[in-house]
């Protein structure tokens, strides 16, 4: 009976199920007493000029969430054709993921009301009193930045992790990893109220969204070893070219598209004309990123490396995500150019080391995700507070803020890659021990999609033995 | 000379180009005098919070506008590589003959001044008084909604739909079956009327939009039968699987991101600050139908089935699209939920019935928009207007509203069905006896791209025997 | 020693280093003073409507950005599979270096303080006073149109010309091209101030952008010279099929979308309800232009024409461009319909003279700019002033307006025409001679994805021999 029991929990369906259906009883609670304002009227007459504030938000939620077709481009296009359909589905599932889960839990460890700084205890279920335009504004909002969290962590662990595994971890990003370290930072928990500049900082996730990110696909990429042909017997790394550049280089347009949305949308309020400065830096650190990458390749190897400009792309996207509200625009080319120089770095440092990030998920978002926090703590210029133009405001080293800000900048760092890549590491160490997070090798040589799908992406294509 | 006369009007092309030409002629009428406010000007005197509404409906529009590309890669993607580029041909020209015929007639006969609770009768070619600020917004905003009740029909129809026949049901679409139905809900006719509960209401058009045209759809697809290969000699259906399923999962992203504006838009006015509700309830709708979609069939199959999750993200999107602005977030999960289960059932219902929908559009969009109006009338919590915050709420069977409002919604999805399946079976054959709609056996094999339009989709690839 | 300097100068690697050095050097300089309102506060306060505003030109902003997707869709899609990385490549860089170098110094060119109706001459680097809210978000608006302009050019290079060249040409287009023609009509120059009609207008760049994006284009193709096998030995041109009408659809449904953002966003002020009016004509001369493009062509061959279409639809909205905010509905569809009947024309011509234009740029921007300029001297009603409600009013020649109008835009075409294909020319020739624009024929005939880039698009696909 209990071997029975075991052998029942043990299914993947059933435990999924288990899960799903544990939700829904939840949220089928009793019709909740509706408290707080679900029509938005009273909050309209309080603030006749809220309308503009929710178009903005909104929209740049919108295309926050666009960006998880960015990343499915991107990593499907940087992969093998053999690969496509699993990635495809990877990246869908996790933003629906996301959304049940960030829903039933994780908005109310991250924005809910905070106990002693560690984590925010109210908002389950969106129910109660957060039938409320303003809650439901606020949880779109975050919600899209967890979708894009558990995203990021495909690209480092794709073309060799079961689905199940991705099903899994998603639910742990954006259920706990993601929100708690969250409400550290912007739910009004202990980084960002650390007794150095103006706290910890960090205007729309460097670190929350990419550095968190980053680490988790570091601890999947180190648990599961690089995939086949990646090192050969000398163990030199050897090139693994993705399938489709074009695709690859519509989802890094799409990306940077969508960090229009990232990045100016964060003031969470229009009334915020900084936000004109915000999109500027964006953009100037992403072509800043992607000159210098594509430079840096030419000067070594004589070609124009496409695949390494993108990522020099998104790199200076990332490490600007923390400081684009506090600086000028000079310093947006020069955040940018480093975290071009900081990819390319990267790249290399990390398949000397036998890591394989078939798409550069690390490089990206967990290398530049740190110098876009630190970054702060130097370029900050005082110009401009905490989402607001009231104090304190933010200033860095190079304006005269001394090492405070820094020194917060470290902390919070050094706290996220640690929170990050420990929780990851276990959540990819308990998985594997439990049911093996890698597909056999056969499935593996094979691509994922057809063992693990049931679909090849292209049918009526002929395609080369892809290893 | 009748004969020759006969033979004229037999041609395509001059069929066509009538049509054509007498449009341009009305059009260049005599340039109309100037009523109404054609600069805005004394629109925002009399109204100085205008242009944020301005702003959102037409953000919103741009969006829905964008999931023309979005049902071009779906279908594109879950469709063979030998018939891309009519897929292309097809998802273009319906919106551009809707854009056209919407102008000339479909508008007017669905939000000019109602004659009766039956039809529109002023707003012509969008002349004289209705150069208007206003005016021309809100025919902005209908025509993205026309164009895609037009769009989705291609889907049911597609592989074996000579390109004429595309061209004629899109205008018929656009220019009748659409508006006029559209006029009975959102013009002022006579199912807004209806003395049950607040009226047939559909907020964003689960009905008048989605069952239209899946019924439309559903139509065609029994008038051309299914395609070759598709049901085996013992009548079994057989898997004809897509040619790209990154194309199809990026199409999905699209649509997704442009439900967005479809929902959340269709308030508008973002004086309605219910925009973040709809938002976050559009979003949890789609994820509940995608995870419920997958897990079904990974029980049956155990394959993780990427093609029905993405199916079951559209399903939840169409459903919720009705009950939107009326439902809780718990609510849009439940509905999502059925509509991910239904998205299933009705693709095995439909193929058992030897119905052949290529990229299941019937289930998606015929199916669950019925059941998105359904949900209104079970689900609406009463918090909520008819777009406003003001009276009468809308209120369902689950939360003390009687069966009123269900009752009108049965009656509103009972019209919707016999309208659109009627009407599109009637057009389907009138064109079937004339000239014949479905391409002949040989090009249905080679595929459409090149008998109909001189061009393979990849001609610089290798590609299979597609059968 | 001379000889040494100048091998050390002819490198490319050092060229384009040094200029990319100088750029930061001067950027590092001293921390500026900040003047004016770098959080937006003040800015706020003097104009509590602003935000609005902002959100607008913002939005239209990120959406004309997005144009960038399609036009690298639409170029690979209408080349060869051996080329897409390239085109990739191309389409990425000149944003990246429009940005760096519009920055620099094209927005002061542009829109700088005007020195006798010639150039801009403030705002360098966004130093100094241009630490601005409004600096910065006007920065932003003008560089997603440099950046559009600059690549529009590599649809006409495609498939031949070398990597640094386009490098260059970018620099060219942004840096001067561009930005001083750009001030004469939009920065207080001297077309704006010619003393016909309202003194030369174009609303939304039919002329700033697309003419003059054409013309350098045309000027390279000349240049060039044509691919291998475009022309027979006959002289008479074949055609070379691109390599996926997926992608080419997907991009021009991009470029539609983005096209909401560049002309509504062009009014710069959510204020002007005109607004609506340029959305419903933007979108109906597109459907114009496809309409027309795939009738006649298919009146000609008896094929739907898939590609036609997509390039009519694109003509169709060069040339509402000009004219959006200053005409009515069918006066869109006639521009349209004129604009889809130019490109099938221009197709024709240029290839009937040998020059190859792979992707149509000439026939789609430069034609239909120049159509675009003139159409607005004819079709202009007098309901309209210069992004404002206010006087002087635009008024063309069919609607009692004289051929005041016409006149000055007939000017300021032959001066655009003139200004872009003269420097576009002699920026092509000054490079050809130094370094030799075209790839060898080895190259060219293999494909430039590996000798250039090192990667081919398709690596696990199995391609035709593509000549």
């Amino acid at each position: 009976m209990r071997e029975k029991l075991k052998e029942w929990f043990d299914s993947t369906k059933t435990a999924v199920m288990v899960v799903m259906i544990g939700l829904f009883v939840v949220m089928a609670m009793p019709f909740s007493a509706f408290a707080a304002d679900p029509s938005g009227a009273e909050t309209l007459a309080q603030n006749p000029q809220a309308p503009i504030d929710y178009v903005w938000v909104l929209v740049c939620g919108f295309l926050v969430f666009f960006m998880q077709a960015g990343f499915a481009m991107v990593e499907a296009g940087f992969c093998r054709a053999k690969n496509a359909t699993n990635l495809m589905a990877k990246n869908t599932i996790d933003f629906v993921v996301a959304s049940l889960v960030f829903m039933a839990i994780g908005f109310a460890f991250m924005m809910g009301n905070d106990y002693k700084g560690l984590i925010g205890t109210t908002g389950w279920f969106l129910h109660g009193a957060n039938y409320d335009v303003g809650k439901y504004l606020m949880f779109f909002w975050q919600l899209v930045f967890a979708g894009t969290a558990a995203t990021i962590v495909s690209g480092a662990v794709a073309e060799r992790l079961k689905f199940k595994a991705y099903f899994l971890y998603s639910l742990a990003v954006s259920a706990i990893i993601y929100p708690i370290y969250g409400h550290w930072v912007w739910g009004g928990g202990w980084l960002a109220k650390l007794p150095f500049g103006a706290g910890h900082v960090d205007f729309a996730g460097s670190g929350v969204v990419h550095t968190i990110g980053g680490f988790v696909g570091l601890a999947g990429a180190l648990v599961l070893g690089p995939r086949f042909g990646k090192f050969g017997k000398d163990g030199k790394p050897r090139a693994i070219p993705g399938h489709s550049i074009t695709l690859a280089a519509l989802g890094t347009f799409i990306l940077w598209f969508g960090w229009f949305g990232f990045n100016p949308g964060s003031t969470f309020s229009a009334h915020q004309l900084r936000i004109a400065v915000v999109a500027v830096n964006t953009n100037l650190a992403a072509a800043a990123g992607a000159a210098v990458a594509i430079l840096l390749v030419f000067m070594k190897t004589k070609k124009w490396d496409v695949g390494m400009m993108l990522n020099g792309c998104l790199a200076g996207l990332v490490a600007v995500t923390a400081p684009c509200a506090w600086i000028e625009a000079w310093a947006a080319v020069v955040i940018g150019a480093v975290a071009g120089t900081l990819v390319v770095i990267g790249v290399y440092f990390w398949e000397a080391r036998g890591v394989d990030d078939p798409v550069g998920a690390v490089s990206v978002h967990a290398i530049n995700g740190v110098w876009g926090l630190i970054s702060v703590g130097l370029f900050a210029d005082g110009t401009y507070g905490l989402c607001t133009t009231s104090e304190p405001l933010v200033r860095g080293l190079f304006y005269g803020g001394g090492y405070g800000q820094l020194i917060a900048q470290l902390i919070g760092a050094a706290v996220c890659i640690t929170w990050a890549f420990g929780l990851g590491f276990i959540a990819f160490k308990l998985m594997d021990k439990y049911f093996g997070i890698r597909v056999s090798p056969e499935e593996e040589l094979k691509g994922l999609d057809i063992p693990e799908h049931g679909t090849p992406a292209y049918p009526n294509f002929y395609t080369t033995n892809q290893n």
